[in-house]
């Protein structure tokens, strides 16, 4: 089961003209609702992102955020930066396969990141199910979510919850007819 | 009050690569449901659309569907087609000014329908609510809902409904902040 757990704007973008996410936090959110990440984050074994999104992480002023195993998909970073040596593996490949050796390692509900590794994981219809919460802005341009894809994928959306009266986050699960 | 109501993919097209909407009817709807279309028929007291639009509602196999005043946005097309006379009112021009006009008129409720309509009533930032239907199916490609905007448009999710138990439907209304 692999898995996407992602916001975009209305119009479907992950960061915006400026490459920034800052209107991420347009809407308040007093009670500091965390929208479903840590029940998402409990149903994972693994994190797969790729080198674009571990870059995006590390620059955050914050600790590292994640409590499982990180798999950073990179043909061009040759080894791991000393202070992550814990905290991530290098991985490169054909995706397909990659996934069927994690799953050979017992990781089998990895949460999929970044919008390049996203968009791959459809093209080879290896996305089981998407979270997407939609950030109530349109953009207007900016890094989309979705690419260009040979194959329509059918989906069935399976739940759909507001946050903070403003957010809507909707489960699309893969389905095939 | 200026509203759409329109279906997308998950992805946000509106027409897929060969400029067809059948995927609209991917999924099983036995009980007929209208997905709140007359409910937001009721609400409102004219239709604008584009060139296109007309076009493709014309191309339809079936009797003219709409029981309210439609006005049709083309700098092109010099007169109605006949069979059209009693049916639709050709306009043109500055849309703020247009808007203006119907309002004069009566038409206050105004359903904004077409791709590019959509996109010139949202540069010109007149659309005041959005009703979209996600019908669950990523296409990889089409004609985009949304264009470039030069400024973002707040809105805010007011209503989230689940049709057919796989479709689903936000309602989302600008706000300013």
């Amino acid at each position: 089961m692999n898995s996407v757990f992602i916001a975009t704007s209305i119009d479907g973008y992950i960061a915006d003209k400026n490459n920034s996410i800052d209107w991420l936090h347009t809407i308040p959110n007093p009670e500091n609702s965390d929208m479903g990440f840590s029940e998402h984050f409990d149903h994972i074994d693994a994190l797969v992102m790729g080198r674009n999104t571990f870059d995006l992480v590390r620059s955050f002023d914050c600790d590292w955020p994640y409590s499982k195993p990180v798999f950073v998909l990179s043909s061009t970073m040759s080894s791991v930066p000393k202070e992550y040596e814990d905290k991530i593996t290098l991985i490169s490949g054909e995706l397909t396969q990659i996934v069927k050796d994690l799953n050979l390692q017992g990781f089998n509900n990895l949460y999929v990141d970044g919008g390049i590794t996203i968009q791959n994981f459809l093209k080879a219809d290896l996305i089981d199910k998407m979270i997407i919460t939609t950030i109530p802005i349109v953009l207007g341009g900016g890094i989309a979510l979705f690419g260009e894809l040979d194959q329509t994928l059918n989906f069935k959306c399976i739940k759909s919850k507001r946050y903070v009266d403003a957010i809507v986050q909707n489960h699309f699960e893969r389905t095939r007819y």
